[in-house]
């Protein structure tokens, strides 16, 4: 079967419009032969039998995660008897709040069954009085429960945003954003951020530099992963008007919203008036009670039309997860004195890490008000090959730290290519050697970029 | 600002190729003016100023779940009093194992944290052992857990399919197929199966006729939702020929694994030899330990591009919920007498919900061999009325019955339009009053299709 017979079965307009270098015809799968460079006819078409159907575009381009990618090396380290201190993820050592943990063990659960695809509305109730509590005009028609923050971006993405429209995100940000516009075919448009500055909003003259005719979006994170940077309520409000004068949806991701230090008061964009439509707050309890794997999130907007069309993704999946929701509800009785000791606790962490890395030679880390992350900027060639050679080829008294290479959380090539995001979620003890470690390893480190007499005054 | 300095910021290849009816310019948004149906000049262009963002085109066009529509009217005629038997929906009144509720009760978890992004280690090799008692040939590096066997279909349409890309699947199907399939966007090309026949494999030839340049799968249910019917071995070996012939991927959903009935053999997609890159097996704990809320389901394959690419967007979510492993894992061990119970059990509520259906004048049912769904013909006009005419205006002794409406299931325009799928997932006693109800309402139903002295032979 070729030629003329095999013509008959195939769509011309389709075989040469077609993205797709194959096209399938009477059961023979074809790739297109091109010739120079250019499509042949069809009638010089190769003919190929396929062994397996090939997985999709979306599934090749999709961004491995830059945080897990040197597990590997972890793992051999780890087989070859090094101790390793883990400041490369986001999963806190703090317990989890009691109150939770008992919820789920004394449940009276005896048929686990799905839940309203919104999330129970016990559970909604009480955290639209929640976010009453800091001021936020939640109520309960503007929640709805997710699968975790991921699941309420991925949703939030989805019923905001058409496959090609742009979204404007300062720089660096949390890596899994690419990985869900990604999925919803979402353009993220980078805005640089400084290190200079402590990664403050960039001015809005940046900003709207940036607008297209495929703008529809804005997203922040705040307090920031991977910053730690607390917005002000001048930058919330400067966003505001760029929103409002261009009529986006402005995406706030604020799952940190208890981690704030120094007194410094956390601004919602659930603070801001006049553009009730264009907010959508993404929120999880995974950092606020140590509860990363309860996957509970939500989603909430004033706006209808997204809640509405929102809800029709979340009911296609069901419900979120029922233990989660029944420790989520619970842990909402957390008393202060829990959160009074962890923010005790992160401040002193923060200080101290922030003070032990500026004391090392040649580098630099902003401190930050809020999350539990910092970026340094050390004194080396790549981010890249020195996470990995931390983890390969070094050790100080069979130890040695796991750092995530800052180049993972900017879109903008090259950027953050000397920088790491350190996630102080280790005690002070576990800190302190693991400072020791890095300030070790950046003296024998071969691809250090200052010599071992220079000061520090010109880099700080 | 408008006319030419509006002009300057548009570009006015994106004003005229794009297919949306709207363009952002200097932070006024236009709608673009028609004159006689056809697109006008840029200059000719209406200023509007719209007082929100709109949502994106895919919200709008994702279905609402057609089985939860009818709730509001459920809701108001419980406010009034009625009882509701509800056979609607697939959500079981058998308890969770013991064994699983007590793993959980019983877990010395102190932090809930992130478990690995394709699920704990422990539960997948115990898992890939579950399916080895299956003589499914399925080791430990074939399984992803997933957040519900929703996730999984999610995960899988997205890694295997192009924006695009069509997927035959035998009608009626699981109705949140549509969901996913307009998530990602993909066409199903729905092929029909027919009542008479008991919802069996469509021909071969039927696939064959519908495959084009565009065809890259196909998808089952088996045993199936919402017809109860199990596809045998001969039905599978079929697909296999056609599937490798054209080089397709079978995505196969075999959560009602554990359901099936008068000794009948389970034939797996997993059973089928030669086909190990073409498949994808979607799998849940959802139904076989009554355990829907824990949102624990599986995506298997052999495929191992399949595998990374599928894993890359498990990454981005993170993980699994860890609760719902914990149990999962700890339900594996489940003991027999549990499983026999149960088919005991849905065994005598099939054979009398069946037997009740068959004896109602003009109804017909085929019995099916699997899960716990039947779909049957009635003497009705439209089931959509009649669904919400049972809640709305019918009471048999202050109860009625919930229905799901067959053509929710139904790709093909007015297909099951007098079906209705019945979930027997209530005790025997419920199912008794249940089909008292509804046989008392096809009496009196206005929209009632054979005169009340036909007899029901013609329709059988």
């Amino acid at each position: 079967m070729r030629g003329a017979e095999a013509e008959k079965l195939v769509h011309r307009s389709l075989l040469f419009s077609s993205p797709f270098s194959e096209v399938v015809a009477n059961g023979e799968r074809f790739n297109r032969l091109t010739v120079n460079g250019k499509p042949g006819t069809f009638r010089s078409l190769r003919l190929i039998q396929r062994s397996m159907p090939k997985i999709s575009h979306k599934a090749g381009a999709m961004p491995a995660s830059p945080i897990r990618k040197l597990v590997p090396y972890a793992d051999k380290a780890k087989k070859e008897g090094k101790k390793i201190f883990h400041l490369n993820i986001g999963q806190p050592d703090i317990e989890t709040p009691e109150v939770m943990l008992n919820a789920i063990k004394n449940s009276n659960i005896r048929v686990i069954e799905y839940t309203h695809s919104a999330g129970t509305e016990s559970y909604r109730k009480k955290l639209a009085a929640y976010y009453q509590r800091f001021n936020m005009p939640v109520n309960v028609e503007d929640v709805m429960i997710t699968t975790g923050g991921s699941e309420a971006i991925e949703i939030a993405m989805m019923t905001c945003f058409n496959p090609g429209d742009e979204i404007i995100i300062p720089e660096p940000f949390y890596a899994n954003y690419n990985g869900f516009s990604c999925a919803a075919d979402l353009v993220i448009k980078p805005i640089r951020s400084y290190i200079e500055t402590g990664f403050a909003l960039p001015p809005i003259a940046e900003f709207e530099k940036m607008i297209t005719p495929k703008t529809k979006g804005i997203m922040i994170c705040n307090p920031g992963n991977p910053t730690g940077y607390l917005y002000t309520r001048e930058e919330l409000e400067a966003l505001k008007e760029i929103v409002k004068k261009y009529d986006l949806f402005l995406l706030s991701d604020e799952v940190y919203r208890e981690f704030c230090y120094d007194n410094k008061q956390y601004v919602s964009v659930m603070h801001l008036s006049g553009i009730d439509n264009n907010i959508v707050l993404l929120d999880s309890i995974s950092k606020r009670y140590s509860a990363c794997g309860a996957r509970i999130g939500a989603l909430i907007s004033k706006n209808k039309e997204v809640m509405a069309g929102a809800l029709k993704f979340a009911q296609a999946r069901l419900s979120p997860p029922t233990f989660g929701q029944v420790g989520a509800e619970a842990a909402l009785e957390t008393p202060q004195s829990y959160f009074d000791a962890v923010t005790k606790e992160y401040t002193a962490r923060r200080n101290f890490v922030i003070e032990s890395l500026n004391k090392m030679e040649g580098v630099f880390c902003p401190k930050p008000s809020g999350a539990f992350y910092c970026i340094a900027r050390l004194p080396i060639d790549n981010a890249d090959i020195f996470c990995q050679w931390l983890l390969e080829s070094f050790n100080h008294n069979g130890q040695t730290v796991m750092l995530a290479p800052a180049t993972g959380f900017y879109s903008t090539p090259g950027a953050g290519i000397n920088e790491v995001r350190i996630a102080y979620v280790l005690n002070l003890t576990d800190l302190a050697n693991a400072m020791s470690c890095l300030e070790a390893a950046l003296k024998v480190y071969p691809g250090r970029t200052i010599a071992k007499t220079e000061t520090v005054a010109e880099v700080k």
